[in-house]
């Protein structure tokens, strides 16, 4: 646990989330671990908020300790139609009382977050379905195709872009509780396939236990970690084409699917497991991305990696600015001397900011930088390490090491990806402790090419930071010869859906017009959405149209937005009407 | 020059090529090179093939020597549409002579060859158009498509799946006498925009002279080099996704593809450039792979990558026998040490015909492998070498090497591959001086998982070895951590188009019913058409059909076959009827 403050600290919640809370709903992760900011972050932000101890000493949010109970009527479903839903999966197996039906409905996103603390429920099903087995998918996506009934998955629930939202009712699938077991294990092959409904831990459990549990020769893993790992499922991994935090080595997921089966309104979809082909357009590539647009991923056939975290190099530099450490982290990419496993460039604030989140600025380092002429506010860290054989790894970082030397960045040792890694997947913990007090923290990435970099940075930041008294931190990771993400993470003191809403397409706007693309791997879902048309183009966004057209011609599959498929213009979540944020 | 035969030599066909002959449109490569059968190899086939040197004393196939000149009408060409094309290319750069109609006609699979040694002109053009720029081609398509005229195109040639074959006539677009510049060259990204019609080398040229050409930093290669490298264009390697002999380390096109530009029936199509993304299914994959059926390819962006010749490390082992060197080359593919640049195993029949090839049966070698009881027929040659970074190559080539001695390879260094190297661009040559003779050579691939490798390597070369006084090689190249590519190569005293008909089809059924992928990197085309359903499924290729018919409703893009997407049952290029080639 974080060190206690030496000053005045917050009355962080950290009680008890009681079970069928809305907090239940919509807190990050175990119900009983908490995080909360370092103390040094803690005052960094009250300087930058514009605000004082007192703000911090009552709850300025619901913190949603309510059972959750409402009453929204059901959209169509019929009791037939229940008892239908009984029949294929047993009578457990389907619900429709309030806490199952609004568990389903909202993913991770701060409007999410936002309409659970204000008991805002909109957008439920009426019936959340938990399948043990495809046979039972299939049978009720067609009962319910037969009877234009909509249907809606349920995976992890880490969505960021309301992805999983049952925009018009009816049937949801929640594959978390039964629909999560590994169908088989290739060991010549390298490969595992799955029900999709598996959490990351869960795969990477199996993996690393193949030894034991399948008899294989050696401990694998899946090479796929995203922040939200241990709450996503490796279905919303494929249908959003997500990616890992150690995907500069591994690849995004869509490198890492080796093949997929759907039930889709026109039949199963079954893709080649070869591990490369010249028969025409990529099926593999048609099929990932189109989040549950066109029917059900059922089972995932993934390529898996030998187990050797023993090989790992670690590694972290401080440049002096973000023009050199782009410089910098270019060439590590391009030198084709084996890629790191992560890698992550933070800007001048996100540096700052994590110098104090991983205690440097306490450390004798923080004199060193001085000495050595780096200066806040445009210092940049880089951290990463290397996977793979030991070898291989020991080149990379041997690499990476000799670039970041020739472009002036001084060696932080292995420590300060260290404390990074032991925040990797917790990290989220520290938004709801946050929002407790109305701030509000979130996340917009893109996908961009080098040559394009210094721009969308300056100029999705310069819209960022037109609202006063807001942290906007950029880092960019999931490297490539050609470019990377840049990630923008926000944090600022916030509790008006209106105006979240309004900065969010504010910062969405600034990266379309800089020319990145809309997203690199949280996916389109129904919030990004009105974007996609404009990113893509006309002609090319079409080609979406006739996909799902042919997939799904009366709108039933993960309806009301997604990929914005199926919507009248009017009913499109629509961007919002625009708010001068200078003037706030 | 190859040494010189001490025996009896064929009269191997040393003449000229007439500038307008069949043979100067079916001969591989530069008119004035030949390349012949090393003395050995030649002895080798004669007992095989059951002849004698009778056999070589005078041609059996056609030279095709004489002047192109047929009297085919044109479809349905217009006057004004040839009035029209040359308003919008000039009227040097259209063409509807015999000559340049019938030399865009054919690629190069043995029943193209066949074909044009015997004066079979079917399927060609009407009018054959040189444009310059993308423009020309936007206005051409344009006029083409509201007068419902159809379109083809010819880039390099080398086609092994009647990819390029005219079946309706009218126009095709022949893009290597002026569609060959370079649009861009982007050092920051590391890439290159090109015309569609640039050959291998002209491509490897621009990127090799950088520092030249582009005022770069260094020199660069495109990583891209398939057997057919001379004559092949990139715009080719991307429709059908091909593949370089240096795919493992460089990826396979689509991998290398950064984005694309096509000119189809319902407007462009302008790809994104972005790394990676999570913007729905991939567009870029759904149109590489296209074979012209959905467009007209004008502008390939593609990634380069750094010209560093002097880190290759070469290196060759001798294997026992298939299983173990199979067993061997998995545990190279899997061990995450980096991956080599060329990576080659040869099955015992090949490997036989290439220590004939390259001498290594003459040289002390050939005695060291009886000593250490290796044995013809069962031993079994992997030959590659690794590029990249310095210590990256260095690492592969020690991974590489410490895997062989722990399957019990003997190393054989770097001279065989080096060998390999010299023919790796002209071992087609062969092919002519043979087909003199009635000896035909052609090829098959496939992709296929390391678990089904064995069996599909047993089944298609049962088939083709039911054929008596056949030669069939397989080696196993383009390897992932998941499985590779098989590609067969088969040599018989064979003139009769419907026997080679036949023996493929046969060859193609093998390949299907044994689980593999119907191709790696060939492509489709018209010729394997037939089998693309029944290996996707219906479902699967229904989604093919569905872009067809958006990009194309009233199939002018390379109609005729192509992907299978146009034909009705009848007209398709149907499967052979079958023949009994043990009977022979």
């Amino acid at each position: 646990m974080s060190k206690p403050y030496k000053g005045f600290e917050p009355k962080w919640y950290r009680g008890e989330v009681p079970a069928n809370s809305y907090r239940s709903i919509f807190k990050w992760g175990k119900p009983d671990f908490i995080k909360v900011p370092k103390e040094t972050l803690y005052n960094m932000m009250k300087g930058i908020f514009n605000v004082t101890d007192d703000d911090f000493k009552s709850y300025n949010e619901n913190l949603g300790l309510d059972e959750v109970k409402f009453d929204v009527a059901k959209k169509a479903c019929k009791d037939e139609d229940i008892k239908f839903f009984k029949s294929v999966c047993g009578d457990d197996n389907v619900k429709d009382d309030d806490y199952s039906r609004l568990s389903v409905a909202y993913g991770k996103t701060m409007y999410d977050l936002l309409r659970l603390r204000n008991k805002i429920v909109e957008n439920i099903p009426d019936v959340v379905v938990y399948p043990s087995d495809k046979k039972e998918i299939e049978k009720i996506v067609q009962y319910c195709v037969e009877r234009r009934i909509p249907v809606y998955v349920y995976g992890g629930g880490s969505s960021v872009t309301r992805g999983v939202e049952c925009m018009k009712g009816e049937v949801s699938f929640d594959m978390r509780k039964n629909y999560n077991k590994v169908i088989s294990f290739n060991e010549i092959d390298q490969t595992i396939t799955v029900q999709t409904g598996m959490s990351g831990p869960q795969l990477e459990s199996h993996l690393n236990n193949a030894i034991a549990e399948f008899k294989a020769k050696r401990a694998y893993t899946c090479g796929h970690f995203p922040q939200s790992f241990e709450y996503s499922s490796v279905g919303g991994w494929v249908v959003t084409r997500g990616a890992g935090q150690n995907s500069t080595y591994y690849g995004k997921i869509e490198d890492i699917v080796l093949s997929q089966e759907y039930v889709t309104p026109v039949g199963k979809i079954v893709t080649s497991h070869a591990p490369a082909e010249a028969t025409g357009p990529s099926i593999n590539q048609i099929m990932m991305g189109s989040e549950g647009a066109f029917g059900i991923l059922t089972e995932v056939t993934l390529k898996v990696f030998r187990y050797m975290p023993e090989n790992r190099k670690r590694y972290s530099f401080m440049f002096k600015d973000w023009e050199t450490a782009q410089a910098a982290a270019r060439e590590m990419m391009q030198c084709e001397g084996g890629t790191s496993s992560v890698f992550r460039l933070s800007d001048p604030e996100e540096t700052s900011i994590m110098m104090k989140l991983y205690g440097v600025e306490d450390s004798p380092l923080a004199k060193l930088f001085k000495l050595r002429g780096f200066k806040d506010n445009e210092k940049c860290l880089f951290l990463g390490f290397s996977d793979g054989e030991k070898g291989f790894s020991k080149n990379v970082s041997r690499c990476i090491k000799r670039i970041a030397r020739h472009f002036g960045g001084m060696n932080l040792t292995g420590y300060v990806t260290k404390s990074w890694e032991k925040g990797r997947f917790n990290d989220p913990y520290l938004r709801d402790s946050m929002q407790d007090f109305g701030i509000m923290t979130d996340t917009l990435e893109c996908s961009v090419n080098w040559s394009n970099m210094a721009q969308v940075h300056r100029d999705v930041r310069a819209f960022c930071k037109s609202r006063p008294n807001t942290i906007c931190m950029t880092h960019m990771s999931h490297a490539y010869p050609q470019g990377a993400n840049l990630y923008f993470i926000f944090i600022a003191k916030m509790s008006d859906l209106k105006e979240y809403k309004a900065y969010q397409d504010g910062i969405l706007d600034a990266i379309q017009k800089a020319g990145a693309s809309m997203s690199h791997h949280h996916g389109i879902g129904k919030s990004f959405a009105p974007w996609l048309e404009g990113s893509l183009g006309k002609n090319e966004y079409e080609i979406f149209k006739v996909l799902k057209n042919h997939f799904d011609p009366e709108f039933l599959m993960n309806p009301g937005g997604t990929l914005g498929l199926d919507l009248k213009p009017e009913e499109k979540i629509s961007k919002s009407d625009k708010i001068d944020f200078t003037k706030r």
